[in-house]
Order: C-alpha cells, then sequence, then structure tokens
C-alpha cells in the first residue's frame, strides 16, 4: 500500500503495463464474482419459479457472494488491490490511496467485466433473463438507500481495516479477503430480504444492462458510493492519522 | 498483548489518542456486529411470519453472526484488541489483560454500538421493533443463564487461547478471528433454538432498548459476564502460568 | 512436533505441568467441540420431532462439527497438539510422534471431556437425551464400519499432512485447524445421512454413557481407529521417509 | 513453484521418490475429494427420492465440494501442488510450470483415486449407483459445455493467481486452497442446478465409469480442459511476463 497522496497519475501511468495488467485483473475478478453473484440468482429461478423468498435461498446466495468475493479478491489482491468494486475504489481514492487515473482504469475495468459476465450467462441459461437489483415491495426508496449506506460503510470501513491500513502487516494475506468476503456474507443475511444488499455498482450494472431492468437502479451506485466515501474518510483521518514509520509499509505488491 | 498487570490505568491514558481510536474500533465494530446479527433476525422476519422455527433459518442466523464476527474482530483486532462484546473486555480486565479505565471506555463504546446499531435497523427496516434475546417457551431461567455461561465459556477461553495468550506468534493473524467468529457461530447452532445464544451483553442490550423488550433480559448480562470470568481466570492461572521470555512477545499493535 | 520416536514416555512427564496443561487442553477443546456436535442434534430435536432427515438439518450439523472442531482445535494446537479426538491420539502414537503415556493422559482428558459435556447439555436441555450415533435404517453395522474407516482415513490423513508433517512450516497455523475442521464438515455432508459420520470415539462416548444407548456402539470405536492407523502408517512409513534437515523443525510448541 | 519450463521430464523423474510421493498425495487427495463430493449426492439421495431440486441440497453440495477440496489441497500442496483435478494439471502443463511426465503421473493418480472413491462408495452405501453428471433437462450441451468452460476458467485462474504466481510469497498457504475451495463452492451454487457445475473431469470420471452414465460426459472433460487452458494461457503470458527476481522465488516445496 503506498502512503497518502492526491494526485492525477503519474506520468506513465496511462501506458504502464503494471496499469494495464492491474485493470485486467479487476476485469477478471469483476467478471468472477458478477457471474456466480448473479448466477446465484438465476440458479434459484431454475429451481424455483419464485426465488429469494426462504432462508434456504438467501444462504444459496450470501454463501455464493462470500465465497466467490473471497477468491476473486484473493486472485487480485497482489496486482491490483483487489478491489472488485467501484465503491471501494471511490474510496481507496478518496483517501488517498490510489491516483485518480488509476481509478479511471479501475472503474472502466470492473464495469466492463459485469457486462460481460452478464451476457455470458444469458448465454449459457439459454437466455434467462438477468435480475439486477431492487427494493422489496414495503420497503421505499429512502429506506432502501440509508440499507446500502449502512450495509456499504461496514464493507469499506472492513477493507480499510484489513486491506488498506498500513499498520496490517504482509502476513494478513488470508484475513484481508476473508474478512471482506465475510461481512458482504454477513450483509447479504441481514439486508438480502428488504434490497438485495448490493453494495457494489458494478454487481448491479451489468446485470441492470444486460437485463434492462432500471427502477431504483440509482440507488445502487448512490448507496454504496456515499457509504464508502464515509467509511474512507473515517479510517483515513481518524484511524490512522500518523503514518507508521517506514519499515512498516510492505514495500512491493507482493508483500499485502 | 501486555504481560499480566492489574492497574486503574496509565495517567495520560484518558486522553490518549490511542485509547480513542481504540474506543472508537470498538464502537464501529460493534456497530457492524449488532447490525448484521440483529438484522438477519429481521431479514428473516421479513420473509416469514415466526422467524427461528426451521433449520434454515438456524444457519442464516448462524452464519451472519459467525461472518460478521469475523469481520469486526479483523477489522479492530489492531487497533483495539478485537473484543466487540462487554463479557470478553470483562474476562481481559479479570486476567489482567487490560486496564480498568481501557474497559470502562470499551463498554461504553460497545453499547453505544449496539444501540446507534438498533435505532438504524428500526430506521431502514421501516419501524420494525427489533426482537432482543430471551428463553424460548419450555426452557427456564434456570436453563438459559448456565446455557449462556457454558456457551460463554466457550467463546471466552477460545478467545484467550488464539488472541491473547502471548505464546500465539504474530502469524496467528487469521485464526483468532476465524477461531472467535466460527465458535460463536457453532454456539448458535447448538444453543439457538433454546435461548438465542447471545454470549455477548452489548448484542442483546441495544435491541433489547430499543424494541423495548426485558423479559429474560438479565440472563445475557449475568450469564456471559460469568462464564467469561471462569474462562478467562482458567486460562490465566492454569494455562499461561509462567510469561514467555521477551522475544516471544508481540511489540507492538501491528504483530498480534 | 517432534521427531519420530517410540517411548513410554519421558521420566517425569507423568507429573510435568506441560503434559497436565496438555491434558487439560484436551479436556477443555473435546467439552467445547462435544457440547456443540452433540447439541446442535438435540438443537433440532427443539425444533422438530425429527431430526436429521432434511438438508437444511444436515447442513446444521456439519456447520456445527466444522465450526467447532476449528475453534477447539486453535485453541488448543500451541499446547496439546489439538487432537480433540481419542482416534487422532491413536494415529499419532503408532506413527510415533507422542509417547504412549501422554497418549493415555489425552485419552482419559478426551472422554472425560465428552462425559462432562453430555452431563451439562442434559442439565441445560432441561433433561433431554443425548443421542449419541447409530447407523440409518438400511445400513448394516458393516457398511457402517466400512464407511467410518474410510472418512476416519480422510481426517486423520489431513492431520497428518497439516499438522504434524515436519515439512509444514509455522505458518501453517490457519491452514491447519481449517483443513480438519472442514474435511470433518465435509465428511458430515456425505456420510452424516449413512451412519452420522462420527471419525471419533470421544464424540460419540460421552452422549452415549449419559444417553445410554449402546447400540451399535462399537463401530464408532473400532472404524475411527483403524482409519486412523491406516492414514497415520502410510503418512508416516511413506509421504515422510527422512526427515527434513533440523532447522526446518519448529523448535517450540509455539511456533506449530 | 519452479520457473516456467516446457520439457518431457527430468532423467530420474520416472523413478525419483518425490515422484512417487506427488503421485501418491495425488491419488489420497482426489479420492477424498470424490468420496466426498459424489456421496453429499449419494447422502441426498438417501434422504429424499429426488435430490439437488432445493436450494438446501445446493447448498449441501456446494459446500461439500469446498470443504472437501480446500481439505484434499492443504493435504497435498506442499508434495505434489494440490492440483486433485486434471484440468488443473493440463493448465499448469500449458503454462510451463510442470514437465510433462509429472502430468502423466497425476492424471492416472488422480483418475485411479476417483475410480477407488466411486468403488468405495458404492460397497458403503450398500450398492447405490453412483450419479456423475449430466445436464440438467432444458440446458443443451452447448450451454453445458461454455458453462464448463467459463467455470473452469474461473476455478484455473484462481489457481494460478493464488497457488502458481511466484509473485505470491510462502505466507500464502492458507489463502491459495481457501480461494480454491472457495470458488468452486461459490461456482457450484451458480452452475450445480444448469450441469452440476462439475469443472474436474476426475470428479465425473470415476462416478460415471462405477455408475455406468456416459450421457454428456464428453462435456466434462472437454469444457474444464478448455477453460483451464484459456485461464493458464492468460495468466502466464499476461499477467506473470517477467518473472521476480529469484529471492522472490520459494526455494523448496514446503514454502509455498
Amino acid at each position: 500500500m503506498a502512503t497518502r497522496r492526491y494526485e492525477f497519475g503519474r506520468m506513465d501511468e496511462a501506458s504502464h503495463p503494471d496499469s494495464m495488467r492491474a485493470a485486467l485483473a479487476e476485469f477478471v475478478s469483476t467478471l468472477v464474482f458478477v457471474f456466480v453473484g448473479e448466477g446465484s440468482a438465476l440458479a434459484l429461478r431454475q429451481i424455483y419459479r419464485e426465488p429469494g423468498l426462504s432462508a434456504g435461498e438467501l444462504v444459496v446466495i450470501a454463501l455464493a457472494h462470500a465465497f466467490a468475493l473471497f477468491a476473486a479478491i484473493s486472485a487480485s489482491m497482489h496486482v491490483s488491490g483487489g478491489h472488485v468494486n467501484p465503491a471501494v475504489t471511490f474510496g481507496a481514492l478518496l483517501g488517498g490511496r490510489i491516483s485518480l487515473l488509476r481509478a479511471i482504469y479501475y472503474w472502466l475495468a470492473q464495469l466492463l467485466g459485469s457486462i460481460v459476465s452478464a451476457l455470458l450467462l444469458r448465454l449459457v441459461t439459454n437466455n434467462m433473463r438477468p435480475q439486477g437489483f431492487s427494493v422489496t415491495i414495503g420497503v421505499g426508496a429512502f429506506h432502501g438507500l440509508v440499507l446500502e449506506i449502512a450495509l456499504t460503510f461496514g464493507l469499506m470501513y472492513t477493507v480499510y481495516a484489513t486491506a488498506i491500513d498500513p499498520k496490517r502487516s504482509s502476513a494478513n494475506n488470508a484475513v484481508a479477503p476473508l474478512a471482506i468476503g465475510f461481512v458482504v456474507g454477513a450483509n447479504v443475511l441481514a439486508g438480502g430480504p428488504f434490497d438485495g444488499a448490493c453494495m457494489n455498482p458494478a454487481r448491479a450494472f451489468g446485470p441492470s444492462l444486460v437485463g434492462w431492468r432500471w427502477d431504483y437502479h440509482w440507488i445502487f451506485w448512490v448507496g454504496p458510493l456515499i457509504g464508502a466515501a464515509l467509511a474512507a474518510l473515517l479510517y483515513e483521518y481518524v484511524m490512522v492519522p500518523i503514518e507508521p514509520p517506514p519499515h512498516h509499509q510492505p514495500l512491493a505488491a507482493e508483500d499485502y
């Protein structure tokens, strides 16, 4: 993890192989994550007419997201930092942990990964229409928005505390992806029956586009971005006020 | 982890930024944990009329607590020790591992986190009344109390053996939060149908206050405190009789 | 892990505080494990009349055993090696990894932990009769026996490969208890509907004694002991033929 | 992990004890994995007439595969690299990470492990006929094939990024088997209701042979091999373009 800095990007970042490789890692990891996440919803629709209405289905959705996110982060953390989520990238940007240029690369890669994933799902399921996210009947847009803010706050705080905080040493390898995967799984168990517990605009965007469902779609952009911003600013400016001495900072990507 | 000591607090602890930051970490982690734990119970009520009566619902509750607690501990262990539970703080105090002043800070932060969490849940669920904990019909107060003592004994013994014992090296990063999260998940699977398997006064207090349900509430204070005390005293005075030589002790917060 | 040796015990082992402490760690960890394992079966009986007949109930039983065993091993591995199972202790004895005297201590501690656990369960559940293990209707004693041998072989092979093999370095901390806990959870999912998937005489003995159910009980001693013996001998004499050079061996208990 | 190289095999590899031991490790680990994976399907058939049609059954199958694969990889990674899957071995061969001779040993060991496992299951279940894999009614062979390619791509990409990439240090011990086990579990949750989500020819072959079911069997060879090849070539030639300096490479098998 770099120390805090605010900049547009390094001169050569736009064409640097490392930036390209990091964006590719974000693309593949988001593709895998969205394929499993949205795929598990379609799998339940393959079994039942009306998915998402029982405890067993909630467990399927939660475990699919937790397990796939753990794998997706583990597979990309040494290359790109393992964001797999535009809101997480936004938080890291606000905290000064990545440059704006790199953030833009990540966002494009994440959204593209999500779209390709949704198209692939449509192909392998013989044209089932992706579901994306919406709020449950009886839950208003305002409640859904506050819920997304709260859930993403918990996610981004966990990301910051386990993966970005320079006090976490390189031995934390398993802790960070596990904590992030598990907090998402837990949040799905708590928030799923209300608004799907998205916490990730890329998770919502591809399926919404390919399934052409836009009702309440803005909630799954605005909520996660606000929640991630609040957690990143809190952690960066209150919990990490002083950078640890240099020898505590991992020096190379493979160390954290 | 410091060596065993009994004191009220260091002169400057009350205003030291590290103490404030540790209390804040306990506040946020308890907020996230209670939000998911109580939220999963409300999520089941959103699906069913009568939650908690099937194996699938038991799995939802157990995984929500296990996953959220793992994330909450992982996110705070390097700052505050990752207690997220007044009974654990009480055990660490009895074992001489934290000062009384710090324990008081933690308790206030944990209870406040729980209350804010319950209020937030009431907001996002459009005013659903939090459930808190009680004993099942057919289970008496005495059985519930002994069960809470037994379950919290197992939890606190695991906390001491994996996170506090100075023999556990810094490489144990993933072991401690996983063991603690998983023992709580396992205990919910075994004790949930009898008394909810609380093991944590903060987990019970906020929802009870905001939902105004106080029947049997004392059980979820007295049981966890007794169970944690028994485990802490057993481990501290029988399993850790001699401090290991200094080079075995982690020297800085980020090492454990 | 010591190098391979066959001996009755060191002169002073019988009264050495480390042996006592290791036996106590086995006692507490087995108590916690059996309390959750048998407790989850009773929890299902509290919900249903006839537990164990659905996929959801199978998941409850499997996760309870996997999570509790992970915690129980994590909490004792640095003190006793984290056996929590007389069959594992038997395998370690046959492989020459512990002395006979220490094995006897462990066996007594494990069985005593199981009995106390079953008594405690009887108390907190208002006198529910523990179930222990048996074979399902339609499955004969011979099939149950071979199944226990096969399942325990997989368990003991995993224990040897992740926790005892001197080639596994101290960094393996999380791998060993996770692999052992997860293989037990997986085995319950595969073998549970046939014979309960015990793999552990201590897991069966306490509940059988307190519930006074002895039908087929011998299977859950003979099967695990044979399976563990086969795996230990295979691993010790084929997979670990040459001890690695001394600097690969952990020197102190806390290192592995 | 060795550096990239393409060769048939070292002179002495055919009779070298290390090659024999690695093949034996693959044999035992595949045996354990297939026993649990196929066993969990038979366990559901022991409970229900028609397994695989509910969310709870999907969770059973997914957790059985995830947990067993984690244990099987953990138990063999320090000896053989923990492939437990002919498609993974194929990917490692294409990437130049193992020799052709060693790949052939692994394939034979994996297939033999699967066959012995299926025979053993037939014995302990009193002659139940193993199921193997097929595509669900309403899903065509083409969709099943593309799905297997996509799912195995995700699996092999995770294997390469967490276990083979020389940038991952030895501290990654828990990350690699967890990421691989969890991505398989997640993929089962998403793909299970469509074609079983095999991703592993050895997982399909033994049960198909012993149960004599060959409809669509070719899909579970062709799909995984193509998917693994695509991921291995992408990762090897785009993500790992320059070998890190020597001191980043684990020097001995036990280090990674």
